[in-house]
């Protein structure tokens, strides 16, 4: 008979598979695949790999302007003044942030909610950066605000939830535009995503158009 | 202008990043996915992650019998006397060993190469514990050598390479079956597979039959 315990042929072993394991997204072959990948490399290798992930978890800090990962009181995005501090990018998250950084097009400020309202989740507006955005808009000298959630149902009731909080104040709320992405096939669009963007279409222009 | 550094907005993650993106099968985007998981798990969680891992590259120990991977000077399974020490499984590594515990049908004892011999990959018989398993067939009380490497250049190489140095020997060497796997549609077995399993016929028994 096999017991659990005996499949691993030791201990150590079967502990590190299992730390690799609790990782989301990470199976119990591919743990294993990992941990005998650290077996043969040397030592240096597992010691700046654990003290990496040990040296995050630690001293990560957070923007105290926009809550975005950073090493300093501000992020470099905030504390840049080349950034226009008027322009307020809504995410959900830090890799959003990047996400968008890479494309090159977006020069204003970001704010990190830290996840969107999802009931079923438990969270809800007060576990999320909702009171810090409004304080932003509420100082002055935000411009407009641009909400970049997922189309999910969490991300359109936390857009709506923001949009409420906002609506006594002089800003301007706007959401990024959904259409047919670039390079797709228009017979291929789901309907949803089709039916908006003609819905939203916008002035035909030279530049704008690839 | 976007340059690498500028991406990751604090240098900590970055390094996290780089760090889990190093493993083999980890991109770039699943190692930050990973990243900010443990940033929303607690200090204790990252901490145990990483000394497990240290733990199993520091302490890990080979069995000085099999070079099976285990805690003690010998594995589980050269340590019990109730497995038939006579009967030796030759396989590529820890992952063969464990594969093969949990189909329960094995009662021998293991000798882990630790590779096959791959020219291309610089990997020679002396990079492999081919002595070692010479060594202990000639001490005696070996009555069968099973090769259980893969069916690739490397391991038909290997299994040559281990059948020459073992052939002065009073030793039965055998190579585990091949054919179509149980459950497998004739059909779409491959020509190689269904050839060899129609050249290595085994007389029909209603025991081994399912």
């Amino acid at each position: 008979m096999l017991s659990m315990s005996q499949r691993y042929p030791s201990a150590l072993l079967e502990n590190a598979v299992n730390e690799l394991a609790s990782l989301p997204g990470i199976g119990r072959k591919t743990a294993l695949r990992l941990a005998l990948y650290m077996l043969r490399r040397d030592m240096n290798y597992t010691e700046s790999f654990a003290s990496a992930l040990i040296a995050l978890r630690r001293d990560v800090k957070y923007c105290k302007v926009c809550h975005n990962i950073c090493d300093d009181e501000l992020c470099p995005i905030c504390a840049n003044p080349n950034r226009d501090h008027s322009l307020l990018c809504v995410v959900e998250n830090v890799k959003e942030v990047m996400a968008i950084e890479n494309t090159g097009q977006f020069r204003g400020v970001y704010h990190v909610l830290g996840g969107v309202i999802s009931p079923m989740d438990g969270i809800g507006p007060a576990d999320l950066r909702i009171d810090s955005l409004v304080r932003r808009v509420a100082e002055g000298g935000v411009r407009e605000v641009i909400l970049a959630l997922s189309t999910t149902m969490e991300g359109d009731t936390t857009n709506f939830f923001i949009y409420r909080k906002l609506s006594g104040y002089d800003v301007k709320v706007s959401v990024i535009a959904r259409g047919v992405s670039i390079g797709d096939e228009i017979e291929y669009a789901d309907e949803v995503t089709l039916g908006r963007s003609i819905v939203n279409r916008t002035a035909f222009s030279l530049t704008n158009n690839p």
